[in-house]
């Protein structure tokens, strides 16, 4: 059955399990997730066999991040068309299972405009649903593609850089294989420096308050066989200080027409701790991340997430061991408020360079982005994506 | 019983129950401590009626701090000449409980001097045991007068430095009455300036790995009614990038003589960005932690500390929910290497002021560091203190 499931290994980092694909199991097709709700402590299969089983998985975080929402969006319409279901329906529940993330909804828009196209030409179902997986498979294979760009143009980019090779790089969050239908971004550049004998050791912030660096980031690293370190995010100023620290690698979560670049929180400490320190820093990011509608950093609006993701510690695989599914574990005082953005924005001036999939962005300016962003095949289409991860 | 207990109700913080006193029981003397290994859950006493017990209160941290540890093993001094113990014995014993509590010797030894100068002169036990416990009340009283005075300078600074009032203030890991015999450094700084009616909001790190700050900072700011808010520490940078931040003030582990200071892993980056930002970064500490025979923070050996602070969750009063004694709830893969400095230095020249009992240091120069030493009554005292809190 891996004949249909497009991306390679070597594209798809070094998962055991990819964190999505596409299987005709004897008892009909499905969506196949690595549970992330469960790593690192177990590598799990869940199989989404109709649509509201992969809505139940979008919602309680078994997949997410930017890309891969938006490629378990296109499946799931393709498979409530497989099933026989009501597609309309289905791309409706799918695209509000989770509000924020604009890429689900993009992934959802173009499998249901392929089925819709097959009906209209008068194909019938089956050809219909054909239509919606080949037009899932686009959106998978686009996204592998595109990380493998990434990864290419990165790799360059640290040799120009950092010519000594040996590279000490450091990152925050999670932006590898889990969150999209490649290599990811800024952690499939890191893989490839591995793959290429010149990573030394890769730096892992935990990222607070969630902790997707030393859960998922580390998971991957372990898998891909780095030498690499976890520490509290407070920790990144002692290492940059030590001149422990050749480069900063992380991805984006949208970046604006001035080259501001929003991504998890904890990302503009690192840059202006890599100005004060003349380190690079580098986002590593799909064209389709930049939103040329949006002038500058200032005119984003910054989610503000629960108060109690800080105060309070929960793991979700760490349910029933002291923490229920509505609460973790107090640990600031009851009543405590707390301040927590989703995300920050680094200002362009503090960015050596943005890599994306259709070259490198250095200096980042207006200009310049707006130049590199002209010759990507998905310029066109980039309004509806590249917005929200997680 | 309360005669005795040298500590005013404004030095002491706004504690509901002292962080420790000594109690003449009906059954004898005893140290009795807030138990901080249940904060912020609940706030219960311990009563140490003997050294053993209160050796294991320090061992497991119920009783923390560089100047509280202090304090404690000179009160466990006296309480072992009090309950007719082998004072030579428990000096010892109370010395060793956490082997890099440098503080904790120095009480042990005033109150082990008194005790011995005592018994020399031929005064008796009864005699000797009562020179103990007022040595021991001196290092208390000496503490609690040190606090007082660095809140007294630090109010004036935060006056001078930021004449608008309305102070927004950040601060790092736990730095007040829980640490102290009376209000502690930069948090009796900030209790000063919320009773002034001049703190508009405190905002509070949360501190990883161990998260002094959402535990201990947030009970304290809880208990004295201040507008606080807990943040996750890579979400500092936001605040400062949004305006948020007026000032940013901290405590000391140890400053060496060209005016550098360690403290809680995390602070360096605070003042990496305080500088970017233009908002004064202020350390507040006695003057028993300038280390003037260390030269320069690159001669400061940085402890380090178990990595499995950071690759798993633990939180003492969590234990039976899920964690046990030795081991936490697991977050990172198992095996992962974690970087857990215990500090990190920050260098004099982004360094605004230090605030001492004796005075305050600004600019932070060798010169005007050693001129504000050669103040301070303790200026003679200060080889074996002023190292290593937590």
């Amino acid at each position: 059955m891996g004949d249909h499931y497009e991306v390679s290994e070597a594209g798809a980092g070094a998962l055991a399990i990819p964190s999505l694909r596409w299987e005709e199991l004897p008892e009909g097709p499905a969506v196949v997730l690595l549970d992330q709700t469960r790593l690192p402590a177990e590598e799990a299969e869940l199989v989404c066999a109709d649509v509201p089983a992969l809505v139940r998985a979008i919602r309680t975080l078994a997949v997410r991040g930017a890309s891969l929402l938006g490629i378990a969006g296109a499946y799931g319409v393709a498979l409530a068309a497989a099933r026989g279901g009501d597609v309309d329906d289905a791309a409706e529940s799918l695209a509000q299972a989770r509000p924020t993330a604009v890429n689900l909804g993009y992934g959802v828009r173009r499998a249901a405009a392929a089925y819709r196209s097959a009906v209209a030409e008068g194909g019938g179902a089956p050809a219909a649903a054909a239509a919606a997986l080949a037009e899932a498979r686009a959106v998978h294979a686009e996204d592998a593609e595109a990380s493998a760009r990434m990864a290419e143009h990165g790799l360059a980019l640290l040799g120009e850089l950092l010519p000594g090779g040996g590279h000490r790089i450091l990152t925050h969050c999670n932006t590898g294989a889990l969150v999209s239908g490649g290599g990811g971004t800024a952690l499939a550049v890191v893989l490839a420096a591995h793959r290429a004998g010149e990573l030394r050791r890769l730096w892992v912030d935990e990222t607070r308050p969630l902790l997707q660096g030393a859960r998922l980031t580390a998971y991957e690293a372990a898998r891909a066989g780095m030498a690499y370190t976890v520490l509290s995010d407070g920790a990144a100023g002692s290492l940059f200080a030590g001149g422990e620290v050749d480069a900063v690698l992380i991805g984006a979560d949208r970046i604006t027409a001035d080259g501001s670049v929003a991504n998890k929180v904890g990302s503009y400490p690192l840059a202006v701790l890599a100005r004060h320190h003349d380190v690079p820093f580098v986002v590593v990011a799909p064209t389709s991340t930049v939103d040329l509608e949006t002038e500058a950093g200032a005119d984003i609006e910054v989610e503000q997430r629960p108060g109690r993701e800080v105060t309070e510690l929960s793991l979700p695989y760490a349910r029933g061991a002291g923490a229920s599914a509505d609460s973790g574990i107090p640990v600031a005082p009851l009543g405590s408020q707390a301040y927590n953005p989703a995300f920050d924005v680094t200002p362009p001036e503090l960015v050596t360079a943005i890599v994306t999939e259709a070259g490198v962005v250095s200096p980042v300016t207006r200009h310049t982005l707006a130049e590199v962003c002209s010759t990507s095949r998905w310029s066109t289409s980039r309004s509806g994506n590249g917005m929200m991860a997680e």
